[in-house]
């Protein structure tokens, strides 16, 4: 967890924007759907999922591995939603709708994944921290773990934020 | 396209080597199915695929973008496909099947993905080359385009290739 | 160069501003001095430069081969070189100076570099090119060729320009 | 610190290697030189370096502030650093100087530096550690900090190891 970022780790999101975040997130980003990406846990300074692992996301099939895209996918999208709980700390003088509302702002400017090892396993763990919160873009880091809790990929993202 | 790379471009694929590598790459990479992802062109020395635009593969539902997870996954296996394509023209000496094989080898080392414009339209195009071919690894530059040529996302790439 | 940027191609750029451009990225901005980065043109959708190798840019003894942070400073630079070139295409509304001004704002969000074949010659050439300037951030891709006009490494990076 | 790495974290290094290694690192790489990139710490999962800041360095003018050149230079060869230190762990049973010849053979296949703050000070601290260590590529993260120990830069890298 970043201890450099410059949002309040204490904070607390209510019930109203967790569930909305969710809704945004799961559902109405219709790919993360196909991906099967769960939100685990929701703190202002980090954010984790889950992928369970399933036929669609086969990327080679002699070892039933993960495909390299659901991974860059998912933490590309992990990215954006450490970014989403970073600028909810930040605006908590918001109502849970106005902060929901920046979503639909929020952009990646580019991404890089680096590939350690093979992801084979039931289920993933996906998480993100952002390193930067600037007023018009973000910097973030993630990490892909396998049921066991070893590191499999790594990624780095940049975001526009406004 | 690449001229750099030492590869012969004017080597053309036997049916049997195309049809062989469409049927892994479009169907068993199970998830290269889920993204659509349909091969449009097959050189030693250039790669081009496409994906329509569906439901599935919503990024942003308000403006019906195609999510930056469908770019960043499509780029990575058209990488991996540039370079099989490589190699497949470096070893036109074995036979189809033990070319197909090779490709069991590959593997994503990182990929970087460059956001430049929204991903909205019908349908994509995807182009891949290799830019350097060695004996361990393979470097890749790749392009996401609109339906009207506009380039949509850029990305490069690294692979182990034996 | 990229035909997809929204910058005319046309524009030929006042000595005032060329020179003062060239005061400032060759000498006030110590450290590409010390890399011995010489601009050879500037245009509106491209830009080169020049590093002529020494021995306090080695990289590998052996080899007298140049070392990797040669290419990934010179290239960052130029990526912000040819961001500046496109920004003031854009301003040609506004005086050298002013201009000139704006490039003390730009600043490197992130960079990749990739190695492709050995740096090894007596001199080198750096190009670079914007692949979409936004209000915000830009992004640029990168190359730094042999003397014999081979492409060793390749690059792209994102930049805030406001 | 890696927790994922398989190498042995106990493992102390001989004064022959480690002056060895200071030797070829800080010296003839000539361009480390230029950098005054110094190591401070060579230990199997992490090894740290330090530059001071001086007039050579600079890349803004106004802000007194350190190029984001030297940032790549100094993260790129602090990966191969740490590719090092974790290689000469794994080959104990060879002498100091057979392992220092290895050190030649390593070399920087692709680069992602993320520029978080400025760096403005009088001295910085770079960190690098291997995030895995294969027979033929290794993949790094280095940090770049200020002397506050603010966190100004990160970066990754892959390596070719054989």
């Amino acid at each position: 967890m970043s201890k450099h970022l410059e949002v309040d780790a204490e904070i607390e999101f209510e019930e109203e924007f967790v569930v909305g975040l969710k809704k945004v997130f799961e559902e109405m980003i219709v790919f993360n759907q196909i991906l099967g990406l769960k939100i685990t846990s929701l703190k202002p300074r980090q954010v984790t999922a889950r992928i369970d692992m399933k036929r669609d996301l086969i990327g080679h099939f002699s070892y039933n591995r993960i495909h390299g895209g659901v991974i860059s996918a998912g933490l590309d999208a992990m990215g954006g939603l450490a970014v989403m709980a970073a600028i909810g700390a930040r605006h908590m003088d918001e109502t849970p709708v106005q902060r929901l509302h920046r979503f639909g702002k929020l952009g990646t400017i580019d991404l890089r994944i680096d590939y350690l090892r093979p992801g084979i396993g039931e289920y993933f763990e996906l998480r993100a921290e952002v390193m930067r919160l600037g007023s018009r873009v973000a910097s973030t880091r993630m990490e892909f773990l396998g049921a066991d809790g070893k590191l499999l990929s790594t990624g780095a993202g940049a975001y526009i934020v406004s």
